[in-house]
């Protein structure tokens, strides 16, 4: 039979799984000999077993008498006896921490004898009623399920117009009877006077609280495991309460904010913690404890250095001071800013606590990127128009644009400018690039706007849906009538949503310019730089990034990318182009398409030229292109109803050219787009269908590579093709590229897209035609989970995250279960096959912490990102392999 | 090492896999006494070794030399003898039958000596020269690769005016000169006189001819594996050409048309089997050689009757005879027509040959199928209109109908009619029903009127794009400007895509009115009967229907459903419905959209009623709704044109109502449908997503489940999930379905659709919320390939056959390889959380043979299909059962 209880000088602070974290860390504080309030803890095992069965185990109640037993003999009382009763409190105490989730009850121990009991060893009568009428409240709300509200109605009832402070021992003892009344009217039964009873069902309702619903859907969003369950810690109470030499506090081992040494902390006398948290009185800074207590002060000091040595990190701690007495309730690692993070870590290395492989462990990629981003100095003196959704953050303040030509226009005078939209489109692209910020009023954080600004590092508010854009008379009007018309300077903030009126002072981030160059300055960057540094030494991931202009390849490679993963070559058909994408369309004879497809090829060329040239003999993967031709035409609705419109007004004039400008090309492209069509269009022609289906296309794009490939010394092409679902598929445009290939005296390596599941699951088979793959887990997903990202965040992601469906949008963060089990399957099958074959992943998951671990954990070769990300990427590889080294596993 | 050349003695009938299907049955014959002329088979596992590695294998020259030795010895004369040769063929033959696909040389062995002496012992010179004129084409083609033309165009040049025919030996002497000419100049090499070396060359092209281009694409679309390689036959000759006592001839075992015993064939004197092929003269009934050579007769007959023993099926058979003596040259088992297959393997069983278990392996689904269609009894007096796409067999005739609303209105008079449309949508279903078929001038095999018509088992040809369709004017034209006006009367042939002017008559199919409960009274229908029976009696899968209506149920249950797998309740909130569901998306508060439910309910609960009672107790699958709601409001397009032109018109009269009818419903229509627009609705808000956001829409559909069902005795209801992709999904509506269901005192099943990839990936984690799964293996398709089946086939799928990307549309058999992979992922990790899953599938592949198959190997317990398919899935499911027990891998 397992061993269900431990007392705390039984555990320690690796036995989280079994004795939850503050069950683990109270025993390890009790072994270091800190003062501690004996207790025990009831197993999460126990726990387990209970929602299991619907029972708790046998022999849990004996061993818990014994555990009783002895706390009982080392506290010199027993539980509830009448003259000088111990009091216990029963707190749950999951492996992860679930903040509010779960049950606690104080005082058990008080009936209408020990009551007294403890008014005479207090001397105190009115704290030991006040502590009855707690227990009798807590235990009705929790483990016997009535409303608390009854409680707190009666009690404002009894007081009147008084204060909680006013009633006095007898009040309370008035206030004891009607809670009474109120637990045998609504439960049924009486407040039971046998302590050991109290404790019994107090532990069971902990129990119990780990499936209450709203701990549920905590679990649900944090993705907790569900089967973990809680362990109960029975622990004898201390009171902070017995007056003006009692009380109770919080403090941190250093500065939470940078991570300097110092004391840092508040006190609050003759209190509970529970008041601490109310806010009913204010604290004093934790110093003044030395003016209160310098003994307490000093032990209080000497045990959070020793905490900070043995947990080799910050520290955040509970305590409560009994009549003088210090007594440690909780401690645990503590919270603490991204810049914090990255101080404390190395001044740990240098005070000899821990190793830069643990340094780099202690620092996150997503505080990395919130390092990154410039922010607002003060907002105190401008006007709040709106809160939209935070898109991509960072600060940024401009004037207001409403069309990317003006966006263009605009910044070319060396003006900074906010491109604002009410939805944004491909075309907008230039504006984007020339923007310092863009706001939209429509679409979520996977909406177009959101994703290309967070590709670019853009500071990005989207979804502002109280600001009525009219891109025609050029303004917008926000909430309580404000208009804002272009020219107007506005400033949003992508960390929180907020648009402002007028300029806000921006500060650039000290760490950005590191990566872009500047030396390595003030305190938090050399910590940057230090750990950087390791972390690249450490990591097996390579690190590359997607970027489709010699620009964006530049910054990659000054942010330290290796390569590009993804070279899109769709926007490179965007603008003026588009009329030539047009032509092909248009073409109705394999003539016209050839002359289409020639007119195209040179700039394709100079294109990609300039691209190796920029990335100087790393190697670049280009995608073929990939989206449906129909993209590039106009819109079908609009067009419709402007051919329309126009047919009508001509009335009986045919042919003669409308006001609206409708002419006889809008009405062959009406034709084009009607005929291209598609209901589903990501799921239509696109990708490797269009390479085979539209002769010359592939090909065009093969030769264009080749004749840069060509130009340029020491260029690494690589050559790759989108939406692969077939070995057959490849294998037929493969053939088609290396023929041109071999024709130009090229060698370049050909490759496939891992985006449609059918590919994963036939990985085996296409890695016989494929040097490499590359996931792209963006359309991986839509497929896998069956969802459009256009179509699904907007209509219902906000319901899925509320009621915990998934914890974190599957695109932000790779969906392990579902699209990871299919990478996985690629990664083992297409290496059986082809053991030399190279994995990378391209998707915008390359730049997502979480998501580099799991591509470490499965053993692809690089991560693909933006260049803004590429440092989180680095970072995160670093840790994954760190990780992965510590926990023996070999991933 | 492996033997890789075995004599015709040392194989047989079993040795496909080694000696290809000629090979091994040419080793039947030779061990069976027939008359086979000597030789020997190169195996398959030689060709392999050739393509793997580049060359033949060792020891395989001198293993080939051992063989010949024997084969000369035998025939008394040595190869290329030059006073009296041995010739010998070298023909393909791989496992699987690839007609014309591969080469085969001819009369090996002749040479400038050799020749002369062939002259001297035929005495016919001009045949010795005719055909050392044909081996060197043979071979320079063949072998040397020389086109092919350049040969025919010499001969052409030198007959002038005259036939082959008119050749003499000195013309034909000259030919050869001219031909080693070609040789020498085109393949700079002399054309081999060593009669070996011509043989080994032989060899080895036809191992080179595995991998041509039309090999390998014949190969793609067969789906024959592509490393099997092909086996080489090393025959001696045997000439039909000798005269008039020489001949050749096919014949069948017994009637391929009827499967009755008797004497069916073709003979053709003084001629080789290539001049039957080529067509040149023509034949005679083989009954006439028994006037020609009454002993060769009955040795041939003789031949066929044990050959029938043998196999114990029909077979079809090539022989040659050479100056009155019979040689055998090939038999395989024959093809036959669907009829003759039923009465065949019947009457093999009532010969005692084979046992019924056999015989319903000797029939498919697919020949039960075209039974059961009617037929045209003759089209010659009628005109053809056009051909379009065969999309749902059978034939049908009536008037001409170009509305839905006319088809019911023409129906209900009791007029046949046929519903012409450009495409069909959801609106037009009553018209499909009402009408006798259905012809569209657009879309392809999977559009909706294909997909619709099919499960109805409704004849249909779409896609016939010469015809006009013009539905305002109620009129097609046809090419050559026949104009069809509604009313007149058309004929349409589901089997074949013809259209026809004026009625065809029409011949019902027998089989098709026995599964409609008549009496199984002529012969074919006998056989059915049995074989039926017999099928069921083995089948270990159930067959269920997908019916949504009480008449479909019905149907169901006469052609032997054993329950409805798919009810789908989306068809029943069209027509005037549809009106209720508008009020449900303009609904604006909670009490509006209540409204809208409650007027819903009782409808809801009528048509479960109704489909109870059909099923008089057998288990009813219900799915929720699943397509997204704005697939019930008006096209985006159509309604914006409208509405912009109703303004236009307006001008400065707001508020007014247009000629065109465009109202305050249809601007807030506008709104709702611009609101609901999806980019991809397939991946959008559908499904167990619209439960999970829409309050209270899928508790309507419970409500109206479980009334019905306290309605009807004995009524079964299932309740199905649509889309589900992660268990917390199933989790949450299936909460509050078990809540509705308690209330109402009704037990029903709760599962899940299996039809996102993700589903099938976590379906250990479904399985724990769901007690049944069914594969929607439509969706799955889509998903898993990336491919929206509106959008896809009309672009691009006749591309993707023809380049051999794939054999079969992935929606009309399962593709094994993907979907079927996700799907028995499924069934093994559903079945392992919970053992007593119960799993069926109910896309349209459950009417698939092929699939059927599949679904029996992987475990499901039931197939569900539309009705009229129901009898073909009985059949395949035994079929399937029978295969299993028979290859002994307990599948």
């Amino acid at each position: 039979m397992p061993k269900y209880v431990y007392d705390f000088t039984e555990g320690n602070k690796d036995l989280k799984d079994l004795l939850g974290g503050k069950g683990a860390n109270l025993a390890e504080m009790t072994n270091l000999g800190l003062p501690v309030p004996p207790g025990f803890t009831i197993t999460a095992e126990a726990c387990r077993h209970y929602l299991r069965h619907g029972g708790t185990p046998d022999g849990l109640e004996g061993e818990i008498g014994e555990h009783l037993a002895v706390l009982e003999a080392r506290m010199g009382k027993r539980l509830g006896q009448a003259d000088d009763p111990l009091l216990v409190s029963v707190r749950s105490g999951a492996k992860f921490s679930m903040p509010g989730m779960m049950e606690t009850v104080l005082d058990i121990g008080l009936n209408d004898d020990s009551v007294l009991g403890l008014a005479k060893q207090s001397g105190n009568d009115r704290f030991a009623w006040d502590s009855y009428r707690r227990l009798i409240q807590m235990f009705g709300k929790t483990v016997l399920g009535i409303d608390g509200e009854l409680f707190e109605d009666a009690m404002d009832e009894l007081k009147g117009e008084r204060d909680d402070t006013d009633l006095d021992a007898a009040d309370l003892q008035r206030v004891v009877e009607t809670f009474k009344g109120i637990v045998r009217e609504r439960a049924g039964r009486d407040f039971p006077a046998d302590p050991r009873e109290q404790m019994d069902l107090a532990v069971r309702a902990v129990f119990d609280s780990w499936n209450a619903p709203r701990a549920i859907l905590y679990r649900r969003q944090e993705r907790i495991p569900a089967d973990l369950g809680t362990a109960v810690n029975v622990v004898a109470m201390v009171f902070g309460n017995m007056g003006p030499d009692s009380g109770t506090g919080v403090a941190f081992t250093r500065d939470p904010g940078s991570g300097r040494q110092g004391v840092y902390g508040d006190y609050l006398r003759n209190a509970q913690g529970e008041d601490v948290v109310a806010g009913i009185r204010n604290t004093v800074p934790l110093q003044e404890l030395e003016t209160i207590n310098p003994g307490a002060y000093r032990e209080l000091l000497g045990i959070m250095a020793t905490l900070e040595r043995h947990y080799r990190d910050l520290c955040d701690i509970e305590f409560t001071i009994e009549r003088g007495k210090l007594w440690m309730l909780q401690t645990r690692v503590g919270k603490r800013t991204a810049a914090a993070a990255f101080c404390m870590a190395t001044q740990l290395v240098d005070e000899g606590l821990i190793d830069m492989d643990e340094a780099v462990t202690r620092v996150t990629g997503d505080q990395l990127a919130q390092l990154m981003f410039p922010r607002f100095a003060a907002t105190a003196g401008n006007r709040r128009l709106t809160t939209g959704m935070n898109a991509s953050p960072g600060a940024a303040a401009g004037r207001a644009v409403f069309s990317s030509e003006r966006a263009v226009e605009l910044a070319a005078r060396g003006e900074a400018v906010i491109l604002v939209r009410r939805e944004t489109n491909p075309d907008d692209l230039a504006g984007m690039i020339a923007a310092h910020g863009v706001l939209t009023s429509r679409g979520g954080k996977t909406s177009h706007a959101a994703v290309v600004a967070r590709g670019m590092g853009k500071t990005c508010v989207c979804g502002a849906e109280e600001l009525e854009v009219d891109p025609h008379a050029r303004r917008f009007t926000a909430p309580g009538g404000v208009v804002v018309d272009e020219g107007d300077v506005i400033s949003i903030d992508g960390g929180t949503g907020a648009v402002y009126l007028g300029e806000v002072p921006v500060t650039a981030s000290p760490v950005a310019k590191y990566f872009e160059g500047e030396p390595a300055e003030d305190e938090l960057v050399r910590a940057v730089d230090r750990i950087m540094r390791h972390a690249d030494s450490a990591r097996r991931l390579a690190v590359r990034a997607n970027a489709d202009t010699p620009e964006d390849a530049d910054r990659a490679r000054r942010y330290g990318a290796e390569g590009i993963g993804l070279c899109r070559t769709e926007h490179m058909f965007l603008g003026e182009r588009r009329r030539l994408v047009e032509d092909l369309i248009l073409a109705t004879t394999p003539e016209a398409r050839q002359a289409a497809l020639d007119a195209l090829e040179p700039l394709q060329t100079g294109d990609f030229t300039g691209i190796f040239t920029a990335m100087r003999g790393l190697p670049v993967t280009i995608r073929l292109i990939d989206p449906p031709l129909h993209e590039f035409l106009p819109d079908l609705t609009d067009l419709a109803v402007k051919v329309a419109l126009a047919g009508d007004r001509a009335g009986d004039r045919p042919g003669v050219r409308t006001e609206d400008g409708a002419d006889d090309r809008d009405r062959r492209l009406l034709d084009a787009v009607k005929r291209l069509h598609e209901q589903n269009p990501m799921l239509g022609l696109r990708g490797v269908r269009l390479g085979l289906t539209i002769p010359g296309l592939f090909a065009m794009q093969v030769r264009a590579i080749a004749a840069a490939a060509r130009r340029v010394e020491g260029a690494r092409a690589e050559i790759m093709m989108p939406l692969v679902g077939a070995v057959q598929e490849l294998e037929i445009v493969r053939d088609e590229a290396e023929r041109i290939l071999a024709e130009a005296g090229v060698a370049a390596a050909i490759g496939t897209m891992i985006e449609v599941p059918r590919a994963a699951l036939t990985a085996g088979q296409i890695a016989e035609a494929a040097e490499f793959f590359s996931f792209g887990t963006n359309d991986l997903t839509q497929m896998t989970w069956g969802f459009s990202r256009d179509d699904v965040e907007s209509a219902f992601f906000g319901a899925y995250l509320d009621l915990g469906v998934f914890g974190v949008s599957p695109f932000e963060s790779i969906d392990r279960e579902g699209v990871g089990r299919l990478m996985r399957t690629a990664v083992e099958e297409g290496r059986r096959t082809r053991p030399g074959l190279k994995l990378g992943i391209c998707g915008e998951h390359g730049g997502d912490p979480d998501s580099v671990h799991f591509c470490h954990e499965i053993g692809l070769d690089y991560v693909s990102c933006s260049p803004f990300r590429i440092p989180v990427a680095r970072l995160e590889a670093g840790r994954a392999a760190l990780a992965c080294a510590r926990s023996g596993t070999g991933c």
